[in-house]
């Protein structure tokens, strides 16, 4: 049997690489796995040699300590891999297809999954609707920044790519079906953006420039960047984005110079609630921020997509009210525009497939928007490192040299 | 030519029915017009002698004091009368025309109007997308809770009965198309409540129960109706709703002894800023309440409908935050539940016809379910002061007569 | 082990009860079996003694012999049951669990299944996308009208009742959820029929009447039934129907009687290929005349849902173009009027929860308004010949006994 | 006054440029005005000075003489112009604005034009619901194949560009805002083409072109065009689509050559009755061809978008059942794969104000893809004639010179 490395987060600011057991077909216990789910039995699962897995902005929430995730936790929701072994009750899914996993585990059993919310999966987390590899308090599935890692209910959750030359050709651009594109791609639609919209993004993060790819793919006919990070602004603006710089202040009079008008017909908050002010405040956490910025430059009759994370409770915040998740909203600015909000995870399984199919057939070039970079597993540290420094690069993990250089 | 006598606030609790000018084809200047639209030109519309003309819920914010309307604004925006004067451009309206007027006006050529949402039309409020007749800050139109009043742009706007005799005969189910039956149709339409929904109404006022009989009509399996006034909670049970009374705390234990979870589908804020507290909290404004327990009821992957109003600013409210329109919202509970929002006004065209159509064929008795009880004009005062004070009653005005003993 | 009886097909006009063997957890070969199903392990299903199951119009096509369906097939895809056994590989449902079948067999797994399209699943037939229990070229998965039935993909299909003592006491009710009621349900949502529309359904047959309810659960103002059988239309206005009769002639007329214009806003076929003429030609088979006369009565801008059967093959018809399934259909009339149209089988998982929750919390009496009649598993053959000969009833097999008298 | 020069059908095969009366907002008698508008005012219209005035597919329908076009009717329903005159009820039109014309009439006034049905419009032409400018049975309005144009209800109808020196620069993408562009991304969006969509579109005219276009702006993955003109292929080359020689016979080889597998998610069907069959029966008017070719390669689930024209009737049709609009359809064949169509002209208004702001900001080039090419006024007929024999050209006429050489 194999060995198995994997990214463990090991208290505020620490991210190690270890060694972890490989995996069977059974949920066992450990850092953060809820005793409801140990020993739970995975037949239903594959085990994947993992081809990329990548970092994610909102693994970031837990290695800032801004969580109580507990040490050991081993990280990692975005990935995609080679099938290795299957569980016995597994019918579709081979061994040797190349799949990608949508972060957001999910049952195909329960009413939430009938209906296609698979981000609020009823059967997967003991805790609440709504489950996660590598995350904490989403169940306790072990996180796929690993060389191998155990994916349950298979045949429902995996995405097969066609052809496995093909697949690892465009790998860069295929690894972002397991989270951002879909998450920027849910709130770009979401947001209602669609053929002729203008559309500002908040955030260039990599979420952020997702959801600007997707607002282009959707047929936007502008699609507006805000940011207070110049590097990632000039990544917004090396796919065709226009920018705004939230460090000169509010974004209105710089849409204005752009679109002639202050507002768009619809906005995304690819931020969430670890927010920062702007102009004078860009030195400071103002998690209601984003939000109150949006409703006052999205159009009357349109809408806002918010994939960025806000949470019930956060330990690390620096006022009371953000404590326990408390947002100071001025809803009476949206109220009156009769603006609607969408809120959440993405439904990953909702979009993966189309997605898959524009990548597969050249029309978007994600990896290239979101300026992915594999490095290897035993980089992963200076990964989260560089990435917190607010470098506009997605990392990608390459854990078993699938990514030649 | 006839006289005029109109309802008008005149200052904090104060209304009166005072005499007014008799309407033309043209904007005149008087208290709450907006100066951009003084001496407009309203060849376009029609004017009506009004057969009801109810009062809502929202005048009552005006009356209170918490707005900046002027003292001699002529109230009204719920309005069904008969068209005695048309004006040169109208065409297909005519004089003897039965009709319902939606209480936001529209121009029926912009943009908005264009794609149905008649809510923030473009061209009929120089301040801000959306009108109203008789509304602070909503361009100045001359209320309709008089005898006679224009209405503007009437081949777009209003909605013909297909017979006078039918219409006369059914009047008091129809006045409420004007505004609290579209508005808690949108309140349950928006939240998604569909057959076999479980509901959840915040407020048991006019809008509140518009929205209930709305999700009974929509097909909901059970509707719940939450409000803190017990004869309102009773009316609320007239017509085959459960309730839950919220002087005893939040709705949550109440609505798992009817449904067996704590849970709904869907749910509609029919409060709005204007909330009291739950439980011992009761005697409290409080702006949040009612968006935060929805937050907490309304299961993962599901929806509110917001028709109750939300402002930007709040003279008379409690708290520094409430004076500038400033919600504390836990948006976290939402967020980790996906939940979406939709917020504003009820684009009024996009459901009247329907609903009157369910009307004329007796298949919903809005005027019984929202305990409509017609009023002389002259005793507008009494019915604002009773409807203040808590009655379970939507008072309609009948200023001409057409409503016989 | 239990004995089997089941009602099998046995030649044109044949039916009879039969000896078959206990389901295990393989689809073993038989009449009608798809090689390439023969031997498929199914230890994803569950054993079901059925508790009711009903006879079908598509049943009929068969009967009459106007199909390539073996003798010995096995009939029955209006399955209710209890489950007495489970498959390896089942999760959630448990050994007494009361639940309905819907009639299209889904995996649960495809592109399709994930898509909501459980009609067109990829995985259960090998012929092509979409199977059924008991039906010609559908895989040859064993009909249920039979004391135990399989049913595979357990986890997936089958809808759990929340309460069996609930369930047996609206037994009637639910078992028309595993295919008429969602059925006509879908027939009436696909033609667009909301709040306040006026609807035609053609057809008074079991589908019909489910669609009529169906349309006035959804808020439609007027239903209008249209058919042949002067018993079936009397059963369409015991629940409150407007009817046609068509051995009067086209149906516009008695419409414009009904509601003052000779068209509606959207319209049901529930009939299908075996139609017949209306008025002179009532005696006759005309396979479009629905169709033609739907797009005559439908309003411009509205819609037709299509449930009623269209084959591509009809070896019985009475023309040589009907016989290869071709339609002299008058498009241009629809064309004229920009009509949409949806077609095919109900994807029963779409609407069965919601469609339970509106029969729990008693909304709906659909098995009062098809008329169900509970009759023993050996009177079926009896059954199928009086709803042959155009009985206003829909026969519930009864195999158990869980029906008592 | 101007004189007017303009396009006119003199029979069959027979166009003429012929001096007609300048316009008055006055609809007068004429070849083909509906005898119940004659003298119909339309003080709510405008006078335009035609920019551009293109020759459309369906105004051959008329110039071969397959309709009941009487002699001396005006062509044209293509428009775009600048003001030169507005009527007195005109509010928000100005002299001088540049405006893009829908080719369907409507008075946006009606239930229909309220609901965005604005090709079914019920006030503008009183055969039927709908209408279109120096079109037969369409009301009688004048064409614009002219100098001057009259446009009724001009605040409703026009779309107005931003800029006019922007607007004369793009003028020939712009110009296909009035028809073919909308009615080609109506094809494509009512066939539920969207992002990661494979997609076949029948005929390489230019509204096939336009729905290619418009199924890549929304983002589909693949874009098959099939026909069995080999240079309207080759043009559909040029932008980027895949193409099927219909010559060869059915395309579902040559789409398993394209795609791996016989079927497209999506189709769209821009040819209509004229069609010839496909391979041997290329020669052939076979009216029913393409939509029974549509339903075979369509996958199921999927739909049809079918803006390509079916008549109730075809005097020089070659069949008696297509004399009266009979199609001989295996709708089978759609039905057992759960197919949905909608047919009908497109409302431009739904889709014309995004399709400009795409066209403004450069996201698409819809001129060079349908090859559009400005000609004279006087050199219409040479267009008529060059189009019909098959010219993979969209003649843009130029009848006031803003088109400079």
């Amino acid at each position: 049997m194999a060995g198995n490395r994997a990214v463990a987060y090991e208290g505020p600011g620490k991210v190690e690489v270890i060694d972890i057991d490989y995996p069977t077909f059974e949920l066992k216990d450990g850092p953060g796995v809820n005793p409801a789910n140990v020993g739970r039995q995975v037949q239903h699962g594959v085990i994947l040699r993992t081809i990329t897995t990548n970092i994610c902005g909102s693994d970031q929430h837990m290695v800032r300590g801004r969580t109580t995730a507990p040490e050991g936790l081993v990280l990692g929701h975005e990935i995609t891999g080679e099938v290795v072994e299957v569980g016995r009750d597994v019918e579709f899914i081979k061994v040797g297809d190349i799949v990608s996993v949508p972060f957001n585990i999910s049952c195909g059993r329960c009413r939430n999954c009938k209906e296609r919310k698979t981000g609020v999966c009823l059967n997967v987390n003991p805790d609440r609707p709504g489950s996660a590899y590598g995350y904490v308090d989403m169940g306790g599935w072990v996180g796929g920044q690993s060389q191998y890692v155990l994916v349950p209910y298979a045949d429902w959750n995996l995405l097969k790519f066609p052809d496995r030359e093909q697949a690892l050709e465009k790998i860069l651009d295929l690894t972002m079906l397991s989270d951002i594109f879909p998450t920027g791609f849910h709130g770009a639609f979401t947001a209602g953006i669609g053929v002729g919209s203008t559309a500002y993004i908040a955030g260039a993060g990599p979420v952020g420039l997702a959801a600007a790819v997707s607002a282009q793919l959707l047929g936007a006919a502008v699609v507006i960047v805000g940011d207070l990070n110049p590097e990632r602004l000039e990544q917004a603006r090396s796919f065709g984005c226009e920018t705004v710089d939230l460090t000169k202040g509010e974004p209105q009079d710089q849409i204005e110079q752009i679109l002639g008008v202050p507002e768009v017909d619809a906005a995304v908050d690819a931020v969430g609630f670890e927010a920062h002010g702007h102009g004078k405040d860009a030195g400071t956490e103002k998690p209601a921020t984003v939000l109150n910025s949006l409703m006052t430059i999205t159009a009357a009759g349109g809408a806002l997509g918010i994939p960025g994370l806000y949470v019930t409770g956060d330990p690390g915040a620096a006022t009371d009210a953000a404590k326990v998740g408390s947002l100071s909203l001025s809803l009476g600015t949206g109220w009156a525009k009769s603006l609607s909000f969408t809120t959440g995870q993405c439904p990953v399984m909702k979009y993966n497939r189309q997605l898959m199919m524009a990548i597969l057939h050249d029309r978007v070039q994600i990896a290239k928007a979101v300026h992915a970079q594999p490095i290897s597993l035993e980089d992963a540290p200076r990964g989260y490192a560089e990435f917190d420094a607010g470098a506009a690069t997605k990392y990608v993990l390459n854990p078993n040299g699938y990514i030649k250089d």
